[in-house]
């Protein structure tokens, strides 16, 4: 368990009159126990009690990743496959206290099955949802996650720097996404954060183009959205490179996006919004004229999940704090000819914001 | 829309006296609808009625696919940011007269968040659990399935013939998993169906190793599990590789694990059950006294999930049916020392079995 975390919790659920908090597989049940479990056929429900100590319904063949996690033995509901579950469900409702209760839970990920199993055992049971209260606390990083996601960009930043030089003009997209996979998982990426958007020309006019068979060709522009998870966080950058010569319009607008970059990250510092953000950003591209190709919000928040709070969006205005950590990732999409997208990773400080990417945002030309 | 298989599902609606079937994003909704929606905040919902036509609960920005897919402009109940999803769950349920009917739904699937708006719109709506049934039905796979899987086994076996005459000697795991990664990709994988399992000498010993760090060393066996999905249809395949030489008992130890693969294909037959094929694949290993180190059900189902039905395992007594695919998996797993496990997929035939993977089984030296 990670013990601050939880504390953290306990103290929201008291101000919401919840007596405790139930966690699904996932990304919540990581961040407050580091139990690392799968959502499958055999419902796994991790108790966190406003008063007391943590409890957990799983089956026997992984109930060592509870005692791993410091529940105490007696919490541990463990179920085999002979019994099934339901007994598991009864003893944990009762030294619980479930029926008649009021405990938070995750609409989003606990499911049907979980849902009837506990109607069940503890009929008089009131829920409400968790996520808002949870997704808050997980938007601010401590140390440890910071230095994960720095080394998650890390990977990223030299895989891209090793595979520059291989890039040539024919390769095709699928290809370069390969590559790119290949030398993020050689520096160390636990997986790849996402499959990596690799689109040139015309197709970089769809910002979340799938890697296709076209060709890079001499005048394109390439864009390159990767990451690599890193002991659990993630990478998500943007560069654009140049394929061969590209014509001077294409060019401005490389240099509007960069300048859209630069003043997004400079609008982020603590006490200002997402919407300050975004529209920092936005307004280096509406006054160069390509207001409506930027077609999607400015950025959003990286952490245990790839999209996560806070959104650097209109109408956010939830003010930013230290440990907050998003993208800043302004593009313009000219429909048919191509796209420019330049990401940067950015956590806040207490005297602004630093950008954990450092990869060059020059116009390098590949091919 | 893929009327085949909805008047399939139709026709066990009936038998079961279930009013419809609802259906949340994922392998389910793609097999009835062709349908390709995530999971997110914003719920999706298919609807399949034992009788008339379907209906979908679907963000105003995804509507294009629920009419791509075939289901009347008039049963879309789109909706959106700003109104919000509840409308949309009233007018489809007033629509498909929910109130007091029984649906059948993915209690793996439908979460609180939907389960709690339909309760709201139909509070005397029964549900029961209608994955049993589906499953069954995705058990027989189709020529169309049948040929995607073909497609998915030839690009991982492209991918290993072209891995193997670069695998060398001090290359991590991480490294070669990184290599077959961006191979696969560039032969044509939409993704990988699984992160690659690549484990040498003592980590072969764990079936689902995660690549370290270690580098191949003179005498390991070398474990490669990899798989690509291509048009949402997966390969999975394992191969183990002798690094430099190995020792007398573990070459005995792979001919054992290979004749137990040839044997549990030759007991896969149309009316044979999962549990005669693991029976014969096990045999042969419990003959030549490695029986305790065979720890794993003989194989699982392949199709739109790579985990799926019919499981090769003791207790499974369902007949075989011509369509069927699924691997042939057995190993031999000594602590301490290394694993042996070679993988086929297969696909039940009117006269027996085929094999869809066809890369040699002879023990080939890398290194």
């Amino acid at each position: 368990m990670n013990q601050k975390r939880v504390t953290r919790l306990q103290q929201e659920m008291k101000t919401k009159a919840l007596d405790g908090v139930i966690l699904m597989p996932g990304p919540n049940q990581v961040y407050f126990s580091h139990m690392h479990t799968h959502v499958s056929e055999r419902p796994i429900l991790l108790f966190l009690p406003a008063d007391g100590a943590p409890a957990a319904i799983i089956p026997v063949l992984e109930a060592m990743k509870a005692r791993d996690a410091g529940i105490p033995e007696e919490r541990i509901f463990a179920w085999t496959d002979v019994d099934w579950y339901e007994g598991a469900f009864a003893s944990a409702a009762a030294a619980l206290h479930l029926d008649g209760a009021h405990w938070g839970v995750e609409a989003l990920y606990m499911r049907v099955l979980e849902y009837e199993a506990l109607q069940k055992v503890a009929p008089k049971l009131r829920t409400s949802h968790a996520e808002p209260a949870i997704m808050a606390l997980r938007a601010i990083k401590d140390a440890d996650e910071l230095a994960a996601v720095e080394r998650a960009v890390g990977v990223a930043e030299r895989a891209i720097e090793r595979l520059i030089p291989q890039i040539q003009i024919g390769q095709t997209e699928k290809q370069v996404a390969g590559m790119l996979t290949g030398l993020m998982q050689e520096e160390g990426a636990d997986t790849v954060a996402f499959s990596p958007i690799v689109s040139t020309g015309p197709n970089g006019a769809s910002p979340h183009a799938t890697p296709t068979d076209r060709p890079l060709a001499d005048g394109d522009f390439l864009v390159i959205d990767w990451g690599a998870y890193v002991d659990g966080y993630p990478s998500d950058i943007t560069r654009t490179f140049a394929v061969g010569h590209v014509d001077a319009e294409m060019a401005r607008i490389y240099d509007v996006v960069r300048e859209s970059n630069a003043q997004g990250k400079l609008a982020a510092k603590p006490g200002a919004t997402g919407e300050d953000v975004d529209r920092a950003a936005r307004k280096v591209i509406e006054d160069a004229g390509y207001g409506k190709y930027f077609i999607h919000r400015t950025g959003h928040g990286l952490g245990l999940e790839v999209h996560e709070m806070p959104s650097m969006v209109a109408g956010n205005r939830e003010p930013l704090a230290v440990g907050n950590v998003f993208t800043v990732e302004p593009g313009i999409y000219l429909p048919g000819r191509g796209g420019v997208r330049i990401e940067d990773d950015v956590v806040i400080t207490a005297d602004g914001r630093r950008s954990l990417t450092s990869f060059t945002r020059e116009l390098i030309t590949v091919g």
